[in-house]
């Protein structure tokens, strides 16, 4: 599904962030992992099974107040190929809940490469005369620094296929400005010269509201790089990370937005996924912490928002 | 292994090369997909399997002259998690054989996130109370736009395993300039930025031949950058890809060697991985064509360097 989509599904919750599912074992919820473990042992498969019923609690517990969720590939990778099984089976499961699905890959390659990754993860995959969906996400999230060869064949896929994708420009970590913030070009940076090159890749993919298929990944804690960045992008949908337990607030959050609270999203992971951490009791009403933790993050930044 | 390991590997097969291993279904030959496909039909579990038959034949021709495999994890994850599954049998089969192994996965991602990919490509993944390992490389590739906190958790991984990474600095596709070769800093470049950065993350990390444990990607595509670059980071050992196919020479790639040959590993993939579709026969010579390719990029990047 294309930024329009998602765009819509926005508005229709009035609801413009995202659950980022980067669950690791000792995130779920004691009775989950207990069973699981008791039949698969304290294995990858254990873990991964473990991940994937509270994944699927977690998408049940959200489903009709948050329009998008964000798994992310490390969290998956890191238990091998069953917890890439169980990233495809989520993947699968948020769809027939009706959300969207950002994966989080941060890949980046050259040519028949960056091909590879882009038939994976959002187009189809040719094997003798039959072709085939695999992870199949709506939107995926990119590194530019290659250049438009690590960019374009995934912009074929998504103009076939109606899909999108977000490109790295300003990261919420601390160490971003080590390079994003250098002096570069004519009285530009790093991460300016890279949005430069995303609104040219995106130019010419522009949907109903006015964004094209390449968006850009900039962080809530720098809210004055995304304040400047919301300027020089301005056909350019925002993945906003970094609220929450990174420290980005309310108020630094609303730069990313045009008016209608329109033209971004902003992701929180262990805010909601570990919720039920906070609440003092033994992990079973995990899901009824992670509604309300994702309840109060849209009514914190809906403050600073006019959606209609 | 750190690169002490991979140095002395190429010293003692007088061979600084690498080949990649990024099989498409349709570069398997003919006689092993037939057999395959017969069994599990034109689907992913096929091609897997296909590609890991061909995969092993490559390895058993090579074993003996080449002293590392460069699998590259598009190829693998654009069939899913069954080519995941493969990706991690042809790892552990390169082992068994004796051969090092490049995970090329050209990872770049923050905090917790950065020591899940750590934990899975190069380190152990904890469920409850026992540890395992995963696709257990001894070498992967990073993208390091978002900083140390991007690298950081992959050299505690490496420093802890006597294992290693590579970073992109300048890359060998024709659109990397857009980017990397902005002037940036002060009288630098964008990928000369980088490259201080990669000299400052490993130091005090150096082996016995005098190299740290973060290595530069620097395309064989671009020499007067690779000279550039070698000059730069003379404590750094370089990745070169875009020998052969992508029209680097044996002349361009010996800027990136310092005396004795050392210092440096060139990769080939489709060069030798696809050669038997150059002999005119109909691909059961696969592993005598491979075997011949490897040998001759040997002997044709050995003609400019002074290995003992």
């Amino acid at each position: 599904m294309s930024f329009d989509m998602l765009q819509e599904k926005i508005l229709a919750f009035r609801n413009p962030t995202v659950a980022g599912l980067d669950p690791k074992p000792e995130y779920v919820p004691e009775h989950i992992r207990k069973a699981v473990y008791a039949q698969y042992g304290e294995t990858l498969q254990g873990a991964a099974e473990a991940i994937y019923q509270f994944n699927c609690g977690l998408i049940d517990a959200l489903r009709d107040i948050v329009p998008a969720v964000k798994p992310q590939s490390a969290y998956y990778e890191r238990l091998g190929w069953r917890g890439m099984e169980v990233m495809e089976r989520t993947i699968r499961y948020a769809h027939e809940k009706g959300m969207y699905v950002i994966a989080d890959i941060k890949r980046g390659d050259i040519g028949s490469t960056a091909a590879a990754y882009a038939d994976g993860w959002l187009g189809e995959t040719r094997v003798g005369e039959k072709s085939h969906t695999v992870f199949d996400a709506d939107c995926v999230t990119l590194n530019g620094y290659m250049g438009s060869d690590s960019v374009n064949p995934f912009l074929e896929v998504c103009k076939a296929r109606d899909k999108s994708c977000f490109v790295l420009v300003k990261t919420s970590n601390p160490g971003s400005g080590e390079l994003q913030n250098i002096a570069a070009g004519e009285g530009s940076t790093v991460y300016g010269v890279m949005a430069s090159l995303i609104e040219k890749w995106g130019a010419g993919t522009e949907g109903k509201y006015g964004y094209t298929r390449v968006g850009a990944v900039t962080g809530a804690t720098h809210p004055k790089e995304l304040a400047e960045i919301r300027a020089m992008m301005p056909r350019t949908f925002l993945l906003v990370p970094g609220y929450g337990a990174q420290g980005g607030t309310a108020e630094d959050v609303r730069h990313a937005f045009h008016a209608g609270g329109k033209g971004a999203i902003v992701n929180s992971s262990r805010g909601i996924i570990c919720a039920w951490q906070k609440t003092g009791k033994n992990g079973e009403d995990y899901q009824e912490a992670a509604r309300n933790a994702a309840l109060a993050m849209r009514d914190d930044i809906g403050r600073f928002l006019d959606m209609e």
